[in-house]
């Protein structure tokens, strides 16, 4: 352990010390492009990040600035495991928007909601219980499932989101398998990678199907204020109190460096998720979540998610219009009705993971759709974003694109398909037929 | 699951989905005396929150202000998983403090030390394995300890903290019944709960005998730079890079509203570190870590730090005073050179938790000993805090506390011994000898 006796060894050696779970964390695909998409000539295609150019900045650095000022005491201090009870109320208005009526009592902040999924995941989740998702599903998620050393079941989308008889389909051929079920993963609105929002009657068929297998839903719904056509979408939760664990966010209506999500629970469900936060972190830092209070109470934060929802807009509808001017014939692609990503298909034979090298060589970067799969499928889609890049930049960066297409479909016809590729499509919404362009 | 079928039914139900590790998700004792000690009357020597009265909050207040609008679009965006490059460069001139060379990119910025330890946990233990602590521990880290499904082996501690020879023991048994030991955790300045600090010669003795085990070292240090009468110890990271783990915090130095800490690994660890705070968060706030950078650039945080020091030193002394004025003979205690605590051990046959009702109900609180051990002992001591309250309010909180323990005395004489204190006294720490008033 000293230098001259073990230096290299010891270092290998904490390779046989990790717990198992460890195993299962790897960087992800994500994680890997962000240096490279970062770098200015690329058009990045690839990131989740909101757009928060639009914020008052001048109003918001004021704002809580006096709020140091006036209430440094508390807001610099520790606070409750829960979180700050002003804010929980707070965030019961928000969820009020979608149908939600649930008592701040039942609200855990997390920080952000990615830490809602990895702390219900610890509370649900032993070694080798499944989780079942859709088939592509968010990325992070997928990561903290595996971390936790959970089976993924995926089950199909198509336009109108996850499909009720994949699911039931999915829930019989797990429990036959011997295996429990924890959870429904699901995000309903504006799904990332997939594009698409579960349509109002499968709302109530999703849930019929999850009470009659008792099969508790973990809503995940970072997107759901920010729809473009209509108004917000009636939650599962609103139908369905006992049965689902709703996540929410200020990440993408506010701000992610804040990091404030919470999970609405039931009851006994949010008495383990407090203990499980006191375990995590003591409590999440009340300094931002009495800045994102502060900000939803001086700021008409609704008419600042009405702005960002034109600036989204504008940028799908840049985004759409860029495919259909550029990519080839048969590529294949939905029209989101919010949120932030499209998911593409690609033409028979592309492999997404295998052509990123290429594409960012043509400065252009996209997350392949393998990342969105604990499978190994979605090689022949890939996750575009347009919430970040101004509407020129993802008009160039779709035009790039379909220049590194239309090279590697050459190629292949010169050289003809020499390998499968593995995990093309299958059945379901990696090769979607409708709502597409 | 709807209403009419199963409403109750299904919140029991629950009870059997929750994960193995959620059993070890117990309220802890400090948590449920937090209702009780926060009602004003109640003079409480319970809690470990720091006294930030004494920051300059106009000076905080503007310059965050000033962070917002001028650098909004980063503070308020999603960060890095590892943490902000400034702010980790900060953190290796904090540590440069304690004699640690290193470099920001082995650094990783965790949601508090809270977190660190979690974070650790995680990725080194699975259930069953060990972990060494000192007797008695940090509370919060037997929490995590006991939620991942470890097995805590205490080794006692004397006035000069962990005692080398019970450590080696500790190591042998646990080897010797054919254990894994994952690492030791130690707290060596200004111990939480017991108030002692590791002396140097101890400090090689402890590397020396965990380079001869082999043994992984995680080196858990909040309040290392509030030392009363000397310059910062020397930490053990300074002398032993590849086996030892440290983990730091501003929540002392500046604010535990921020959440921010940090774990100091060997590279490879580093590297599992930051992929299990992406999979737990994604990120830590990129908004409290740039305000604390802030902070740390703009004001003088060293001098800060001394005024600190100033303030807790004469709490320590009141404390001190009031102790010698106030507690029966037969109660022992020592005197603490740095941090926010002193443990106080209890005439014989007092039972520190039986006694807490009444404590209360003479309007002062502590925590009972039992709360730092995972093994049931420490029922004849107590931890009193000296970090919040004022020097008076101190002295009347002793000053009541002996009034309980009086009575309590008068009570076991005139009613004799009728049962055995559980988990008294036993050799080491519990029972200590020397540096003790």
């Amino acid at each position: 352990m000293n230098e001259l006796s073990a230096g290299h060894t010891r270092l290998d050696s904490y390779v046989d010390r990790y717990a198992a779970r460890t195993q299962g964390m790897t960087a992800s695909e994500i994680r890997a492009l962000f240096a490279v998409a970062s770098r200015p000539e690329v058009v990045s295609l690839a990131g989740g990040m909101p757009n928060i150019s639009g914020l008052p900045l001048d109003v918001v650095g004021e704002a809580i600035g006096d709020l140091i000022r006036d209430h440094g005491p508390v807001a610099l201090q520790y606070g409750s495991g829960q979180g700050d009870p002003r804010l929980r109320e707070q965030i019961t208005d928000v969820m009020r928007l979608e149908g939600i009526e649930a008592h701040p009592d039942d609200v855990v902040v997390t920080v952000g909601s990615q830490q809602a999924v990895d702390l219900v995941t610890r509370i649900f989740c032993d070694p080798g219980d499944v989780v079942i998702c859709e088939a592509p599903s968010y990325v992070g998620a997928l990561g903290v499932f595996k971390s936790f050393q959970c089976d993924v079941v995926h089950a199909e989308m198509d336009a109108d989101g996850l499909v009720p008889e994949a699911l039931r389909q999915a829930i019989v051929a797990t429990k036959a398998a011997g295996k429990t079920i924890k959870f429904l993963y699901t995000i309903p609105n504006f799904h990332n990678p997939a594009g698409v929002t579960l349509s109002l009657p499968r709302r109530r068929e999703i849930l019929d199907i999850c009470r009659e297998h008792d099969i508790l839903v973990l809503e995940d719904n970072p997107y759901g204020l920010l729809g473009f056509d209509a108004e917000p979408m009636r939650a599962l939760r609103a139908d369905e109190a006992e049965g689902v664990i709703y996540l929410g966010s200020f990440s993408k209506t506010f701000s992610p460096g804040m990091r404030v999500g919470w999970a609405l629970a039931p009851h006994a469900v949010r008495e383990k998720l407090v203990l499980a936060q006191e375990s995590a972190t003591l409590c999440p830092p009340a300094f931002s979540q009495m800045a994102v209070s502060t900000y939803l109470t001086s700021h008409d934060w609704q008419g600042q998610i009405k702005q960002m929802i034109e600036m989204y807009r504008d940028r799908r509808d840049a985004m759409m219009e860029a495919l259909e001017d550029f990519l080839p014939a048969s590529c294949t692609w939905n029209t989101p009705s919010g949120g932030f990503f499209v998911w593409v298909g690609l033409p028979p034979g592309i492999d997404a993971k295998a052509m990123l090298p290429r594409a960012v060589t043509a400065r252009v970067a996209y997350v392949p759709g393998t990342a969105f799969f604990a499978d190994g499928f979605g090689a022949g889609s890939m996750r575009l974003s347009f919430c970040y890049p101004t509407p020129e930049r993802i008009r160039e960066g779709v035009r790039r694109l379909a220049g590194v297409l239309e090279a590697e479909m050459e190629l292949r016809e010169m050289f003809g398909a020499t390998a499968t590729v593995p995990g093309l499509p299958r059945s379901g919404y990696d090769a979607p037929s409708s709502d597409l362009s």
